[in-house]
């Protein structure tokens, strides 16, 4: 008798991970994490002034090498904060991938921008460059030296590139692309902290990166995120930005622009210090559970397993299958299928350009991005199932 | 030699809180917090998804009377998600006091829509509920059962009143002039935790309260806020708001309009039910505080020492003397004197009306609220000092 496709998915991440039921992704703490936080609490600093604010500051910028980091609430708010500081208007279009979570278009919608949704590709999971820089060869016309959209009269001001599940998408080529139409760049790394293109840290390409700490993420500090950036200018606007932007004074409360509650608490850094010295542990032993996967899922001829890009060393932050298109009408049941049996699997993220809020803003030819969303399967990727 | 009142002013206070250098508030914590962080870690949960966040919660339901209880990351997130539930639309009016902290008017600014300042009163230093009733029946012209404003013709939609340092504002007044022009109230009771109305919670009067439990707050997560509402619709629309607005499904991701990522980490939740336990004896500590306060200050003849209003209980979260009018000339030199001995103190916050964002948006005759400004001087308000 022939084992059906759902049946040999599981068999396959099962000889991966054990028996026992299994998460898409979860933290692990040791008593690390348990020393800083009692050292936070007798400091008698919890909230956004601290010393592990500064310390994991500091940790980030040897990390990823960037200047200037500011840890924030969340993801959410490191892209929001970002765009801000830009100085991006109500009514601009910001290019993002239609395959991305709600973040990245929810913070283009925070500063009344418009989402302008282009398509990806199956090498990197990312923004399509070449494909992007045909679409705007088409769609631009060029005034005072900004790109405008011939349809909408809009300007075209910001490409937001997403390094999907912590791969790198092609940053240096979709750079020359955002340099030959004048657009500003906030890299989405919210799954990419420790990830790198070429040697250089993913989230230190464009004019911000922003990363999440949220508690699926890589390293968690329960809700955090960072902006990075290597511009002193931009580094104190978005440090002001994410401070009420109040003005330095000795006790009157003077903010002479609209501003943010986004810095991140001392408690919350505290957690984070633990976690950012096992960061080289988490990602050795993704990459292991990885090349476990590899070997599992190599004989499939109807599915393969997202491998890093060429020139890319990801820190492997959720493990990808994606079917080929004779079995993408599998992907249904092979979810219901995994996830009944104890095996938490999951799609990748609807395509933006097809919810609600979103079904009506601009888009070039989303092909690959609605391929793509029909044939990946993320699987667990705990860093500990390595070691199951 | 007579002596200066900036030198009166410091010994009163030193009187009450000792020798030592002395902030104008901080948190204070025990061997609970501990407890509690660790059981936290232990979990694994310290993201948004969690127990903690759901007894932090119910905790604070049981404290407040609110028949439901949002926490989310800080209490500007608790007011711009309450603006958002009730459907504040782009352009609508929103009156506030001018005398408050800046979220109130950044949370108005978030929604898009614009802050209307108006008058508060020396009795509650919270908005003057008489005054504004007269007001409103000069600017007011009502068309379909609402409110709109004469001179621009925006619709004024709806009221948030502050409750000032723990104070309660007239808050029954308020509702009776609300109900007349058909105005919504979302009660920013970020600093009243614990203080109540003619026996009933603050925050839980209008069909939004919003509660912060910053670090400097009567009890803190750390950061931290919390939306408090009686309304079961209000409630699950605040709360899908605070959480993406993503629907319920096992796998997919299905967001039908644009929401926030707002929740409280479980992390920062655990840290707050510990301090939640301490409350009762915080209030307590902190009402012996003023009386200690009151003692020294009751023979001065050009300030006097704020007392909680009629029928109203305060936590006294932040003690406040008020200078005469013949003395108001020396709030700067006192605020300097004190600081550079030691004692930390603050001016009120600086009008929103006079700010560089909001000056030119629309505002009631501010004669108290500028009178209270130049008089108001903020004193160290732990609830420790009690001890000392």
């Amino acid at each position: 008798m022939q084992i059906k496709l759902e049946q040999k998915v599981l068999q396959a991440i099962r000889k991966v991970v054990g028996k026992k039921n299994i998460n898409l992704h979860e933290p692990s703490f040791t008593n690390l994490e348990f020393e800083h936080l009692q050292k936070c609490i007798k400091s008698g600093y919890v909230s956004s002034i601290g010393s592990y604010v500064t310390t994991f500051e500091n940790k980030l910028k040897m990390i990823t090498k960037a200047k200037y980091v500011i840890p924030v609430v969340n993801g959410t708010a490191a892209l929001h904060v970002s765009l801000r500081a830009l100085d991006i208007l109500p009514n601009d279009e910001i290019l993002i991938p239609s395959l991305t979570f709600i973040a990245t278009a929810n913070a283009v919608a925070y500063v009344n921008a418009i989402p302008h949704f282009v398509d990806i590709e199956e090498q990197t999971l990312g923004i399509d460059p070449f494909k992007l820089r045909n679409y705007l060869k088409k769609i631009v016309i060029s005034k005072n030296k900004f790109s405008f959209n011939k349809m909408t009269g809009r300007r075209i001001r910001c490409l937001i590139p997403l390094h999907t599940f912590g791969h790198a998408c092609n940053i240096l080529e979709l750079k020359k692309v955002a340099s030959e139409f004048n657009l500003l760049i906030v890299e989405d790394a919210a799954e990419a902290l420790g990830s790198s293109f070429k040697g250089k840290q993913l989230g230190t390409f464009g004019d911000f990166g922003a990363l999440s700490f949220n508690g699926n993420k890589i390293i968690t500090t329960g809700g955090g995120g960072a902006v990075l950036t290597n511009n002193i200018i931009l580094a104190k606007r978005a440090l002001k930005l994410s401070s009420t932007a109040k003005l330095k004074h000795d006790w009157e409360f003077i903010h002479d622009e609209i501003g943010f509650n986004y810095r991140m608490p001392n408690i919350n850094a505290a957690l984070g210090c633990a976690q950012l010295e096992k960061l080289d542990k988490f990602i050795k032993d993704k990459r292991n559970l990885y090349q476990k996967y590899e070997e599992e899922f190599k004989c499939f001829n109807n599915l393969y397993l997202f491998k890093e890009p060429q020139f890319a060393k990801s820190n492997y932050w959720l493990n990808t299958i994606i079917l080929s298109n004779s079995a993408k009408y599998k992907k249904n049941s092979i979810l219901k299928y995994t996830n009944l049996n104890g095996i938490r699997t999951r799609p990748a993220w609807k395509l933006m350009s097809t919810l609600k809020p979103y079904k009506n803003t601009p888009k070039s030819d989303l092909r690959v991005s609605k391929s793509l969303y029909d044939r990946i399967i993320n699987i667990p990727s705990s860093h500990f199932l390595n070691n199951s």
